[in-house]
């Protein structure tokens, strides 16, 4: 059973590794993938622990690409027709990484996130919200121990690239976990608001203006002053659903195609911004679609209301 | 001067290389880029012929999963966080191939299609609505002949899909020139309205709420009736900007990664009519921000504005 992701042309397994449990703090943990078998039960083994690892093929680095047309790439031709050649080039692994992200050890809940699954839309009104979501959202034991890690420098401390430690507007910048920080054209930060008592987009009205403004103003002179990416060159949006119910805002640059950008998924934050002005009730009156995966607790949740 | 398309993670270079001119039946042109130098000026030398190289990373394949996630692996742990690992992966090349495509020798037409253009995000307020996109509608003279044709029965009637012809809400339904009509998991389809009077969002207000409603209930009925498809596995939305100011609304199957599908381009019908129905004049009122390519007329009358 494997997965593969289309969306960004990523591949999450569930494998087992008969690797005993791990440290939290080994970084050594899992330099191969030696000994890996690919399946899809999850087993109780305490011996088979399950892994979830997510592959990303990362943009080309323009720096490297002097390297990679060289003597060192070997080409073979699939077709030629006239100027025209199609060809496969092998090329050296330090000039062609993928990058791998790891959840060890896994639970239900990370692999059912990870599965390549149909999705379908769901219009959900104000009523569905309070009926469905906010209910999901109340009922379901989320950990949020790793947002708060971050809040309170217990976690990450180091990648911090800006923070405002307001209570009300302050907010953390740091780095996506999907971003290696290596190159500006997949960059990918997440802004993560201090405040605890937002979830998410319906919870926004017009007392958050000011943390909406300051979010926007203060992430996007960050990275201008960080990276250099000037506002133009970034999209900047909230995502309904999110994959995690505490309030924050990605800032990915316009030249990377970042997952999860597509109406139906991403709002972005100047027209958040807009809609409250123009509505100060406007996230909590509008109907609001967006995609969902037909095997998640959600859709389940949706399908009983005759949403489907 | 590389070039990056990040739109598909591939790489278009303009390169000259010594080798001698080859004759176009000759397959094993090219086995290296030895002695590529990759540069962006176009030499006259006739030993110096332009070729472009476009690279794409090809998206995993799933039966090679198994051998990828091996003991040929090696990874590196870039940072850890509980049970969350974030790492690089360097995979043997067989495993990892990329596909390049090469035009030898290349005209100027073929570097000029093949550069990379840049986009940025424009905010656009109402007032910049009137003062430059407006102004660009009214002053281009875009061509509508062919949207009148099929309107008026004078083309592409074998292929309308559906018609509703009250003259206020009605509206022509036909497939999209990129959908070959052959599979559903890639269905795209327009919706051209038959009032002349609409050009894009910046239109719409409450009394166009009937024909907003009417395309949705009827266009989705008919992509029920005649593909299969229900409403919960399509996309259905308006671009702005558009490729062109006559009202049209898009329908994708879910399934189809479709070109101009996210934020900052598409426009969800459902969330049009909810905007509306929420607050009359929405689209005369918010700021609807959108990418634009830097190379186009439009960004050089934003650019004029000082937006840029």
């Amino acid at each position: 059973h494997k997965k593969q992701r289309t969306d960004d042309s990523s591949d999450a397994v569930d494998s087992t590794t008969d690797q005993g449990c791990v440290g939290d703090a080994d970084p050594n943990f899992l330099t191969t993938f030696q000994d890996f078998e690919v399946v899809r039960v999850l087993s109780n083994d305490e011996e088979h622990k399950a892994v979830v690892v997510e592959c990303h093929k990362l943009p080309f680095n323009t720096e490297k690409l002097g390297d990679i047309l060289s003597g060192g790439t070997t080409l073979k031709t699939l077709f030629q027709n006239d100027i025209y050649y199609n060809k496969t080039a092998l090329v050296p692994p330090e000039l062609n990484e993928i990058k791998a992200t790891v959840i060890y050890p896994a639970e239900e809940k990370h692999i059912l996130r990870h599965e390549k699954q149909p999705s379908s839309f769901i219009e959900e009104t104000p009523q569905l919200y309070r009926e469905v979501t906010q209910r999901f959202i109340q009922t379901s034991a989320f950990s949020k121990e790793w947002i708060y890690n971050i809040l309170d420098h217990k976690k990450e401390a180091d990648r911090i690239v800006f923070e405002d430690p307001d209570p009300d507007c302050g907010f953390i910048l740091l780095p996506d976990l999907k971003w290696t920080g290596l190159q500006m054209a997949d960059l990918y930060l997440q802004a993560i608001v201090r405040r605890r008592d937002l979830t998410c987009l319906r919870d926004l009205h017009a007392s958050h203006l000011p943390l909406l403004r300051n979010l926007w103003d203060k992430g996007l002179s960050a990275i201008k002053e960080k990276y250099g990416l000037p506002a133009h060159k970034l999209r900047v949006y909230l995502h309904y659903q999110p994959s995690f119910y505490h309030l924050h805002v990605h800032f990915t640059a316009l030249s990377f195609e970042a997952a999860g950008k597509w109406a139906g998924k991403a709002h972005l934050l100047s027209s958040v911004i807009s809609n409250i002005e123009t509505c100060p009730d406007y996230y909590q009156r509008v109907t609001l679609p967006f995609t969902l995966k037909d095997n998640t607790p959600l859709s389940a949740m949706f399908e009983e209301k005759g949403q489907s």
